[in-house]
């Protein structure tokens, strides 16, 4: 069998370990060819392949980033696209490919595995708001380097009694924020599913003061301020080329302390190196599995599956259960750290 | 109410985040007052204590170790020592322990919460093997830092030639050496569980370094030869004071794949590196949410059990479950790992 | 004699290490007294005193920030305050002051001192721009942290062929952008002691992007364009407290690649991160010598004086001398890296 | 001109980036073509060979180890040896070498300087013991692994109560120990410079556990016992293959503490993780440097040299001052830290 493999979306640590695995597997114990597919579904869709075999594969484990290339690339968007797709699958001999990517790469995989092609998914988001998975990986690297972030804020935050707002990614889901918040030992974590109530965050700004610390906001991208909580400073925020610029809100909400509380607040807006560079044990670990599995049932000709973590477990889902319905962070477990928010 | 906190047994990241987790939840939420016990169950068996309150507790969430010291005594073990305990707890008004330990600790837990004692459990344990949880905290520390000395290794190795045998924690369970090879890219894992073959284990280096590629094996120092696996140099390794030295399952593996093959080896003994220090944002989130949901079981007067995870949820168990049988790694485990070692 | 300590400026790893140090030579060699001043200058200036002695100093070693707080007061912008200043440093009982801090700090000193209060000053500035010294702690740290983050937004640029901006800490020196820049295998760094030319910046970028290698871009705060560089994107960066957003040099040049080559342009601002926290062996080292150098001088009362680094060695220099002029990165300081820029 | 690089002795952090400077500039400026040579001085010996270019260079800056492959093997102990290198360099149109390596990979650059071969040398030891420079590379990376290391020994040193003996590499320079030492805030530093007093430290570790805190001794792997210091345990070491074992002087002194002072003593034997792995930024800074100054030598035929870090800057020095002399830590230098030991 020739099986190929692709990456899409954004960069997330683990991508190799996956593709390693898959290789390794494939090759050693199912016998497997493979092709690589370059830059995700603009691979297959215009036949931009490279070698893929043990060969490929040496080294990269520790690696962030993708030895495939990525993008966003989406077939459904394009005349013909899935017809395309289908004649390079051919033309190849590619009998079933390995899908690796988030809700949009995935959604792509869930229907042309209605459309007849043979694909299993594995399941990628460094926010980790994919349904059906305990666990993405490259979610703990992320965590991780935020983390180490926030600890290294807390001295200067301290030493000079000043607000220090921490951006983090997650643009609808908090979970980054959240994991981050509680190991980093944050005073208060915003997060896209609960909008904040500005006054409380500078309440909450004025009695850590009094206390003699100095308060660590912990804000992700994606968190609003509650319906009639008065930014000051929300308008004007696009640029020439129609990106949010000004308008992060950890920009904005540090703006709007220091207005309103008269303490210096800064923020610091963590982005890509969140999801760049060598994963942790934990997300290699998870990855190598999800490759392993992954690549199991392509032998098994399980396809329109995706892999995911169930407790300590790994099992197959069907695709459209990862990709139907972002998982959020439930009000039951932000109340659960809450104690230390306030 | 008034709560007493000790923490037992070895070192392990994540100590401290319980200990601040279980005293700022109890204050501000359920209004109790603590009382921290010095140096595990010698605490309440000597009257050993400390003050313990939000104030002992700042800072403590990214440090290793534990602020209430540790060690190994078990009251049972000890003329009286249960009446002394009581009689302690009594002087001191003290209503309720939260004891934080591993087998030993929580075992004595177990016993006392028989006797009447009202205790509630949080399970620790650097290598991961104790049951009714799928995992501990410090765990993930420890994973982390033998992954990044044997990322350090795979470079020496190859640059010299050489076989690098890296020894990592685990007396009974391969966890740590499971998790570490997978993640670092090892070529062979040896745990507890599976007694390994010596032949085997240098057929496989011969083999390795004909493909160009130096091995490295990582080993559980709890390891065994399988029986009549002839390894030469097995005898005389007790030192003056009866502890066994030289008799490391890494040295010895060394110097017997030195004998058998001719290839350079060389042991390095991660030791206990691996159980200091400031613990991963895993292992913080973990360690702060036992401790959340262990005072809310005291809250609850719900005694007698220990808090464990499942999945993603901190559930509370029987201290029995807990402390009655080792988690190992099961044979199917090792074996979806095994495609890399060969 | 009666020693008083305290810190200026922005944070800086390594400020704990110098405290400790000074303290712990301070009274087991020299027999003095301490006494710690709060916030800079401030502390002196208000009567601002806290407990310092080896017991204040257990466990600071590796800790970011500083103990005794930081402020940018300044003495001689308040009225009398100089008298001030002399009357409470006579009411303490302090004989002499260990003054750490960067060209405000100790330039302040170098006016006491001329005003006849015996200081001895201590030179920190985690951008590396003062003279009289070869290096000042804290830099290494923030080199590597920044260092680190490139090495991981590598794996970014890659996957996505993007162009990532790394804005790095420097307002007038460009020592962090080029020693990160180097150590971290940027494709072009830009250094306020050169201003750049914008359409070779783009040039590269074009050409880079040729070899399948994306381009990573480090800038150093205080970078400006050439005269006459056409920067489209310069205007209205004001916010509405006076703060200069959106121009942050790092944001403004990303916009401006994209505006001009197509290519998808990023940037990360790493603001804070870099001067938090835990320092290198290398920082603590240096600052620790620094430390017990500084109170050798207090010994001998050598006041005036400030501790520098010459090669290996740890010298006195006049005050004036650290704080006269901006050690900037010379043209053939900037060549040298060149070949790899380009 | 055609030039060969060849790495040559132990692994070391920076070997990477002085190949990968050596070879941009070279191409790009000089216009040179290069050849690598494998495995140290067997390379030129027995002409293994491999392509290297720029497209061998890409992305190993930050890694450990070389991509030439290392040895020990000395041309001069072997019948014609010198003869064959020198017609293999003919053969090979070879006008000028980089030879890469400490005191015995430049002692023979020296000799074969002598015998008319163009050579120019960088130097290299982890150990930071080479005369004629201030620092070498990879000496920066050891000293913050065995640094981080210390961190995480603390608190277990303090959680148990034990003394924790942390053995570094060293066997005739107390560098590593000393920085490391200073770094990481140990209690005592033991060096091969210095042979100490085992009633001297046994005294330390009682008065340090009198204060409540535990003693960390860092002991360089060639520290020695003054004579006459009656040491129990040093008999018996050699194992059956004449490697000294059991005998490491971390053990040995961990074993003779417990004996002596009824203290539970425990030794971390650091080893190879210090040599392998990503170098630290100064290292990458450093290492690149020496490549950019030593390619320039040969392209000004300076040859018989080798480059040298003196204060800020590269310099060059005949090739016999780096080899001539170890540079041992002074006595001046050991007793400036002395304050923290004891």
């Amino acid at each position: 069998m020739k099986v190929g493999v692709l990456t899409g979306g954004g960069d997330c640590p683990g991508l190799n370990a996956v593709i390693r695995a898959v290789v390794r597997k494939g090759v050693n114990v199912h016998g497997f060819e493979f092709v690589g597919y370059r830059d995700g579904w603009k691979g297959p869709l215009e036949g931009l392949t490279m070698d893929l075999g043990i060969k490929q594969c040496r080294g990269i484990l520790p690696r962030g980033g993708t030895i495939l290339g990525s993008s966003r690339t989406n077939p459904f968007k394009i005349d013909g696209g899935v017809e395309r797709i289908k004649d390079n699958l051919a033309t190849e001999g590619v009998d079933a490919l390995v899908a690796i990517g988030g809700e949009d790469t995935l959604g792509v995989a869930t229907k042309l595995a209605d459309l007849g092609v043979n694909v299993v998914g594995v399941p990628k988001t460094i926010d980790n708001d994919l349904s059906g998975t305990d666990f993405t990986f490259g979610f703990d690297t992320a965590v991780n380097i935020a983390t180490e972030a926030i600890d290294r804020l807390h001295t200067t935050a301290e030493s000079h009694h000043r607000v220090l707002v921490v951006e983090v990614m997650g643009r609808h889901a908090g979970w980054i924020a959240l994991h981050s918040g509680i190991a980093g030992g944050a005073s208060t974590v915003l997060i896209p599913e609960q909008p904040f109530d500005i006054d409380r965050v500078c309440d909450h700004v004025k009695k850590r003061f009094e206390t003699h610390y100095a308060p660590i906001i912990v804000v992700a991208e994606g968190a609003v301020p509650k319906e009639g909580g008065d930014m000051t400073l929300v308008s004007g925020e696009l640029d020439a080329f129609g990106h949010v610029r000004l308008g992060g809100i950890g920009d904005r909400l540090a703006s709007e302390i220091e207005h309103r509380t008269g303490a210096e607040a800064r923020a610091v807006v963590l982005g890509h190196i969140q999801r760049g560079g060598t994963p942790t044990a934990f997300d290699r670990w998870l990855a190598t599995r999800f490759g392993l599995h992954a690549i199991d049932a392509v032998a098994e000709r399980d396809f329109g599956v995706m892999v995911a973590l169930r407790g300590k477990n790994i099992e197959r889902v069907k695709l459209i259960e990862g990709t139907g319905e972002l998982k959020l962070v439930s009000p039951a477990e932000y109340a659960e750290a809450e104690v230390f928010f306030g």
